[in-house]
This record gives structure tokens, sequence and C-alpha cells, in this order.
């Protein structure tokens, strides 16, 4: 399955994608959240879908496409998973998964505009691939890792560089603005995938290819990545997890190329759907 | 107020201390939590308080004190707060505060058994002062900040060092464990703490004093914090704050002292309450 989720920001309803249309579920479904993975929603809803007794009015057109699950407890991510990206940063290859978290506030629409938060001149762009966790997951084993991933979605990562990297402390500063994870459009089940370890990602700005690389790069796979987390703390059915960017962000060049009011960025991962976002200055 | 929330766990219902006599106030409120806040609960349930317009029935003897608030969308802690910790264990004192997450499934109440994590064997303790966001608050000046604040409560902000400094990337990896956030036994609201800028913390272990200080030393203040924080992401109704820990944790000492089963720690803030937990090994 396909689920997305549209309407204005607060009022947000279940949808579900099927060749190609977009169909409201909100009759059936009330929202692709915590207490939905916690019961098993994704296999009730397959079957009702598949025994015709889901009622499907198609969307009208123009409406927002929302982040493709609710608030989350948390969105972990996971840093310099890509061999490419650790080099261009600067940094070593990790020996074991890095980790930072994201405030969940930080989560928007796949085509909603990106906020350049006030005092930022250093805002850049990630595409990944992130997963959702489908059932409470605790000291997980790596072989049965995957029947605690509900499905896949494309995120990208926004991050403030200054904010992330010259303000003391951890990352997290850096990357939790408001409008820094845009999410979707759709959260695509694992039956629908048949390697998620071999799909190509990439993000334009400005119609300027800037990231192109394959799944198949990630240093820290999935399962790997379940397990790992899963022995620092428990994860929650609808939590985010993030599994990090290749080659290609603003502050690999030199000198580095960061977001400006205006800049489009348009991003997508083979069969998980594409992001345009337009970047704007924060005003009140 | 004094506002605590009691019962077994996933079952916790809000409850009122008034002359040290502790009140369910379910009928009235549903929980402290997001929307509670959200919705200037604390004036609505003190009026009507007031008013004589809640049923207050006293609570069974023995009945499991919960954490003090429900889950929230964040809790955000502030590392190396005080000039003697930051010593003690070998870092600068920050120029700006040190942030990092806590996974929300580390809540925990303030007497409940603390788990010493599977393969952890460097579990550490830090008493600490942590608040409560009483409204939204995006790029809040200092001088407004304490408009945000609900109130204070205690809280141990359990520590894994080896995950936290061992095993590449940020903190969050040592501070998110199952147990790792007791808090409570009560939010206090500002206007029951004098001077939240003049109170005794302590936090001893087997009965010996392990940590004493007094929140005069904080290095950034509750204004300075929420202030700053907000800069950087949004604070909802609800996140709990809390502001970094004194002199005397375990890993401090030559060699490191951790907690191993059995020990059982006590700790507490002037005005906040108290708290006791006895370390258990996991087990599954």
């Amino acid at each position: 399955m396909k689920l997305f989720r549209f309407g204005a920001i607060g009022e947000e309803k279940p949808g579900i994608c099927i060749d190609e249309k977009m169909y409201d579920v909100s009759s059936y479904v009330q929202d692709y959240n915590e207490s939905f993975f916690e019961k098993d929603g994704l296999s009730t809803l397959a079957q009702a879908l598949k025994d015709g007794n889901v009622a499907l009015t198609e969307i009208p057109a123009g409406v927002r496409i929302a982040s493709c699950v609710a608030r989350p407890s948390k969105i972990v991510c996971i840093g310099l998973n890509f061999a490419d990206h650790a080099r261009e940063t600067g940094a070593e290859i990790p020996k074991e998964p890095i980790i930072f978290f994201k405030s969940t506030t930080a989560l928007s629409g796949p085509n909603d505009d990106v906020i350049i938060p006030k005092n930022s001149v250093k805002t850049d762009w990630e595409v990944e691939l992130a997963f959702v966790i489908s059932k409470k997951a605790q000291y997980v084993e790596e072989e049965n890792a995957m029947d605690y991933v509900a499905g896949y979605c494309l995120h990208n990562d926004l991050s403030e560089r200054e904010f992330q990297l010259e303000r003391g402390g951890n990352w997290s500063k850096g990357k939790g603005c408001d409008t820094f994870a845009p999410l979707g459009p759709f959260l695509v089940t694992k039956d629908e995938i048949e390697d998620v370890n071999n799909l190509k990602m990439w993000l334009n700005v400005n119609d300027k290819q800037f990231q192109v690389s394959n799944t198949d790069q990630l240093i820290f796979k999935i399962p790997t990545l379940v397990s790992y987390l899963s022995q620092f703390m428990t994860l929650l059915p609808g939590d985010v997890i993030s599994t990090g960017t290749p080659h290609g962000v603003g502050l690999g060049f030199k000198p580095p190329i960061y977001l400006k009011e205006g800049d489009v960025m348009e991003l997508g991962i083979d069969g998980l759907g594409t992001q345009k976002q337009k970047a704007v200055n924060y005003s009140k």
C-alpha cells in the first residue's frame, strides 16, 4: 500500500493511493499515528480494502499533501551513513551508527515551503531514505528486525550547518527547526519495494543535480539500525528513523552552497515518490 | 499547585496535593498532557479548585506515583550547566547551552525501579531541576520567557556513560534507556516557589551523599534556556526541559563509581519533593 495524509496543517486526514489515484480513507482510519501502527492498522486496512469495506472517495485536486505519518514519539536520524558523504564533510567513516534526534515539530509536508530560520545563513539539504516502526522494539535481533518495519518514505533531512556544527554540543540544534523534516508523499509498505537496498536517490536545487546515489551505498542497513537503536531506547509504533544522506550536500562544496529565499529543491527515491520545496525566509 | 500522576503504568490518572494530602482529580482533568497545558488547564483547574467545583477523593495508600506529566513531545536536556560538573568530567565550561534529547520512552515514576540496561556497566545518576513548558514557544525573548513555563519538577537524568561517551556520535545514546527519566513526584507551579534560583539539590546512593548543590550555581538559567532553545526548535506545551546536574556523579570519581543491582538512589530539590529508586538489572 501507499499511504499518504492530506489537508490543512492540523486537520490532516489519512488517504491511500491506488493505481495513481488518491483516495480519502478517513471514514475507516482516524490517522496514521502511534495507535494505528500499534493496533496493526496496516493489516486491518489492507484486509478491509481487499474485502471492499472501505468507502473510497477521491481527494480534491490541489489539496495539500502532508507528512505521510502523524507526529511520532521521535524522529531518530543516522549520521554519516554514506562513506562519500562522511568524506565530503571531513569526518571519519563511523565504526558504529551515529545517531541524533530531530525535534518532531520539524515534521512537514513533502511540498510545503521550507522556512530558512531566523539568523540562519547555512541551511542545507539532505535526501534520505526513512522508515517507520510498526511495533514496539526493544533489544531486537538483526534477523527479526524487518518485522518491526512498517514501510519506507522519502525524507529531506534539512540541516542548519552553523547551528549543527558551530554552536557547541550535538547536532540536534541544527536539525529540528520548523519545516526541517518534509516526509512523504507516501509511506510505502514493505511488500511494494522489491529491494530497499537498491533504490536510486537524488536531489536537485533549481534544476541542478546536487545529490545522486543509491541505497546500496548505505554503510549500516535497516536491520542493523533497528537492532542497534533498540539496544539504547525503546522504539514505538509510528517512530521515524532516517538512514542518512549521500554525497552532494551544500556543506561539501568549496565554498559551501546554502539555500537562499526562492531556491527550489526537488528530490526523490525510486518507488517512494518525489518532493518539491521552495525555500522562504522566516518572517513574522 | 502541586500536581502529580498516579496509578499503574499505562493507566495513570491526574492528582493534586493539598496540605500534604493526595487527591484524585480525574473526574475533572483527563491528564496532564500537551492538550491540558495548551488549553491553559492550569488556570482552569486552579479556578475550579477555588470555586469548589472539583470532586476531591483521596488516593489509596501505597498507589504508584507516576511521572508528574504525561509523555511530552520531547525531553530536552542541558549538558554541563554547572561549572563544577563540567570540571569533574574534564569538559570546558560551555560558552552557550549544550543540548541533547532524551527519548521520551525513558519517562518513569519518581520511585519506580531504575533498570540497568542490558550490556551496561556504567549507569550513573544526575539530580536535576526540570521545568515544563506551558505554551508553544518560538523565538521567545528572555524577558518574556517565564510566561512559557508551567512549573518545576525533580528529574534524575540517568546516564549510561559508555553508551553516551564511548559509542560514537552524540550523548543521546546513553540518555534514553527505559526508566532513565524518573520525573516528579510533583509538578510544582511557579507561584509555589519563591526563588527557583536558590533551591538546594542533593542525591544520595545507599545513604551516602554524592551530590549536593544549589540551583544558584546554574550557568544558564531558565529564561535563557527557554529563549535559547526556542531559536532552534518549537517548544510545545507539556515539553520537559532539564537544566543540568551539579558535581558528584559517578563518572567524576577516580575510579568512577557506577550503579549495580540493589543500589538505592534518593534525591531531592527544596520544594519539589524527593525520589527514591532501586537499581535492578535488565531481565527478560
